[in-house]
């Protein structure tokens, strides 16, 4: 027997149809259709709504033909628990990949065949740019419209579900990304069933959810099932969620907190810790603060401000939201207090904008240098590689992964990719890409930057172009940015201090000047310097030191100042 | 000197503009205007934004002509503090007054003359409704459109300063309504200053103000000043924050948590304690919760279910959204527990409505009978005297005068006053009118009560017959009522377990069948009963108990048991 069912509390009859014919679902209380009908095997099947058209169910956990199609029913399998179990957020490193352009084949198997490279990087974490079914064969995945199934581009939910038990085999765990704040804006048949969406709220991106409106409880129920999926039918760790100040919420038990309590409660059946970690803009830190303290209860947030400092210290751009930012104080602002504006003015967004709390710690906050949204929303979608010298990239190493936060490296960038990530989707209707062509022109030139010379995001070159290129690593440039990577994350694994944990405080100074960043974490110093200059940086409370780790071309100990070449990074420790 | 300054941040220059002619402004930092002029006595002025017409000053603290009139200064002189210092809100009973219906005249003077009533009465807070100036002569005050300013129908600023002297001579300390989720429809000059309000948002009464868009620092800014005046410069004693669930702020720090900050920093600076009494529809446990413990810090907030509750026990109506309470038991729940919706799946909002919070006390809640919405909101804005005996009007009485919330009385109820309190309004354009009247219509109908027989909203007819009726206080009928609330105010004033406090958890119950509730604090028990028979009910561990104080046709303790007429309220001490 298998179960079929759908909520549609505006139907008077729901029949399910398959590809013999149809047969009519029993109305059940609360809006909700269903039946149990005998079934061996797999069936393609669909719902129609007072006799319309077939619809994929709105649960469908397999869409083989699309986001349009059928929806395929999978065998229930027992399934046995691996015993993976991840390592601690205090000790993790994540890394960001997105499936479709990873590998030349750009699917979950393929994924597979890479994972050995990320075990020898040293990374500890997987996560997945969202892999929910979304409209066209191809694009970022922030645009799903089917939150339960695999994107059948990627491959079966079989094949996503080997991809898991890999990576868990090889000690990595896995994050998946996904999306609450909206829907995609084709393919979407929510509105179809039942009120998904809000008519109050309108993301740029598409419908906002019903998170308060009449008959929420069922909406919520509805995304906060679809994210209990790829934890427990794909064995995820930890989930990623996608811009949570899109959540517009206003009822006293915010969703992320409902979500939060759910998802606890499946890792206490299932034996295993579970974690979540927001993207934010809000720079609020009641987001990570336990609901014991009146806090939402995420285990941590995207450090959106670490990265602009770090990348203004590092390219000098000040356009767009880097106008907020002025290099290194502000990279020191970040690593002693968490975020640059926690109540400051901030003249981009016109406002004051975040919230201070001196309770905040790194193990709250993930840090990065780059990641799918900074190198995606530029024009061209270049990374930091694409202007910046090896020597500065791994400047831009040393300081995200001897940071107090949880790290966070975007695929490629451990050997220096110089292919582009830009925006691409592969929506079907010709209005929709136009609209999305524009959209893109306008949102790019909103954030103030430059935007000549954009790539046009809905043709199959661009996506093909951001595909790595594997071959890169072959060649001796790129091997010494990898072996940097590699010899990093080999400290931090090592050193019990350089887990994610307190904020630097006084432990963080900088000169502006000399444009050197040093900061003591335990008993080791680090230090960066951007600049043409060689610099020399006070050596702290270490008799005698040495340089345990360095980039760049030279360094050297005099008395207690280190003098360190331009555009290098080192790690003093006590001999 | 006098200073004249205005944020106008989108204008070139600025004028003040007076009878005489107009004299331009400096433009300083920030996107404001200033000067300081010489002066002596008051002027009427204006400002005029890049050579346009003249407009009143959003910060104005004078109208004498009305919302579209110039603006007049006032001399600042200096106040001595009257050294009042109100009672808690533990012993505080509030009694809601709006002062253009509470007398003939409808002035702050006399207001003035009606104050020994109160004080025969027995309440502690006087509670003005919206006494900032709004369009047209006469209106409930929710539509003000110069917060900074008193409504120039009820008097001058000098008149309602006499008014809270007179009111703290009295010892009654003063509560202001201010309105700060959306200004009127009329007269609101706002948007020609600034991006005063929000493009995204826009309640049902009028366009939302902008607290956490670009722009946002100075609108908040200016709410709060506004909100402060009527503590600093009418030396009110707090403020009741009308609606707060309509103020859709995203940001970090939540206007509310700005306000109190704020109200906190001026408590000190006047050395007095300055309160904060919030109006929401979200039952949010949060709100009422101090900041150390991650709350918004109100001091209080209204409590709609238990009016709800109560309402429906009282009169057995069930449209609307009384549809979602039923009598006796949610009296007791929310006796018990604070709000009946702490969770709970609520059919008329067809979603789970608030969150429960075990820390939750009494004290932070206010109760109520009747309030002007509660009257207001109905097709023909009668009281429960307009349908209910003056024995069910005294166990009302009874119920809110001994809870556990801080009680609060609506104008005239004190008697049984039969004087209708309608929604009326005073608009000069036509459509505006014609619009507020679909409106009403629409908001009845759509909250289920029925509305054949809706009073016109506009008619000057329908403000007059909402004006109180003092010579009912003549008759017998109606002194027999104020003499019941009398003797309840002055048990609640002379015994300390009357106060505001816990929650009545397990000291609470009811039969629904017979229909009676009783209740314990302290060493006494209450007992009320609505219905046809005697009821029969258990006298708890009082032995031998008395009755103390009892409304009705009779009662008789026989052994363990109270025997209390129809709609009776006894209180029962220890002998």
């Amino acid at each position: 027997m298998k179960r079929f069912e759908v909520w549609a509390p505006r139907a008077r009859r729901v029949q399910l149809v398959t590809r013999e014919g149809r047969t009519p679902l029993r109305r059940a209380s609360g809006g909700w259709f269903r039946s149990d009908l005998p079934l061996e095997g797999e069936l393609d099947y669909a719902f129609s709504l007072d006799g319309g058209e077939p619809l994929p169910d709105p649960r469908s956990r397999w869409q083989p033909e699309g986001v349009f199609g059928f929806s395929r029913t999978r065998e229930s399998r027992p399934q046995e628990s691996s015993g993976f179990e991840a390592v601690s957020l205090r000790r993790a490193v994540f890394y960001e990949l997105h499936v479709g352009t990873f590998t030349a084949a750009g699917t979950f198997r393929a994924t597979i065949e890479r994972l050995d490279h990320l075990l020898a990087l040293g990374v500890t974490h997987v996560e997945l740019m969202p892999v929910a079914a979304f409209s066209g064969e191809h694009g970022w995945g922030y645009d799903g419209v089917a939150p339960f199934a695999p994107h059948p581009a990627y491959g079966s939910p079989d094949d996503l579900r080997e991809l898991v038990r890999a990576c868990h085999t090889r000690g990595l765990a896995v994050v998946f990304d996904v999306v609450h704040n909206h829907v995609g804006p084709e393919g979407n048949f929510l509105p179809r069933f039942g009120p998904y969406f809000s008519e109050r709220q309108h993301t740029r991106w598409g419908p906002a959810p019903n998170l308060d409106g009449p008959e929420s409880d069922e909406v919520r129920r509805y995304f906060i099932d679809s994210a209990l999926v790829w934890l427990r039918e794909y064995e995820g760790d930890g989930l990623r969620l996608d811009a949570v100040h899109g959540l517009v919420d206003q009822s006293p038990l915010h969703f992320l907190e409902e979500l939060r309590g759910a998802v606890d409660s499946l890792s206490l059946a299932l034996g295993r810790p579970l974690f979540l970690i927001a993207e934010s803009d809000a720079n609020d830190p009641r987001l990570v603060r336990p609901a014991r303290d009146g806090g939402i209860g995420m285990d941590a947030a995207w450090n959106d401000d670490f990265h602009h400092a770090l990348h203004t210290y590092l390219t000098g751009e000040r356009d767009g939201y880097y106008a907020d930012f002025a290099g290194c104080a502000d990279v020191v602002e970040s690593l002693a207090r968490g975020f640059v504006y926690a109540g400051r003015y901030s003249p981009h967004r016109r406002r004051r904008h975040g919230r201070a709390d001196r309770r905040l710690s790194g193990e709250r906050l993930v840090g990065f240098a780059q990641n799918h949204d900074q190198v995606g929303n530029r024009a061209r979608g270049d990374r930091l590689a694409g202007t910046l010298s090896p020597e500065r990239l791994m400047v831009a190493a040393g300081l995200v992964l001897t940071s107090p936060f949880i790290p966070l490296l975007f695929q490629g960038e451990e050997w220096g990719a110089r292919t582009p990530f830009p925006f691409f989707c592969d929506y079907t209707d010709g209005a929709l890409r136009e609209a999305v062509r524009s959209g893109r022109r306008e949102a790019l030139a909103a954030s103030g930057k430059e935007c000549t010379d954009l790539l046009d995001p809905c043709a199959q070159a661009t996506f093909v172009a951001a595909k790595l290129d594997w071959t890169e690593l072959e060649r001796p440039q790129h091997q010494r940015v990898f072996a940097w990577y590699q010899a990093l994350l080999s400290l931090r694994r090592r050193l019990h201090a350089l887990g994610s944990g307190p904020l630097l405080g006084a432990d963080v100074r900088c000169s502006e000047k000399e444009g050197w960043i040093s900061f003591r974490r335990g008993s080791l110093q680090f230090a960066a310097h951007i600049g043409s200059e060689v610099a020399s940086i006070p050596v702290d409370r270490l008799a005698p030191p040495g340089v345990l780790l360095a980039s760049g071309a030279g360094h050297r100990l005099v008395e207690n100042r280190l003098e360190l070449a331009a555009d290098s990074f080192a790690v003093l420790a006590p001999l």
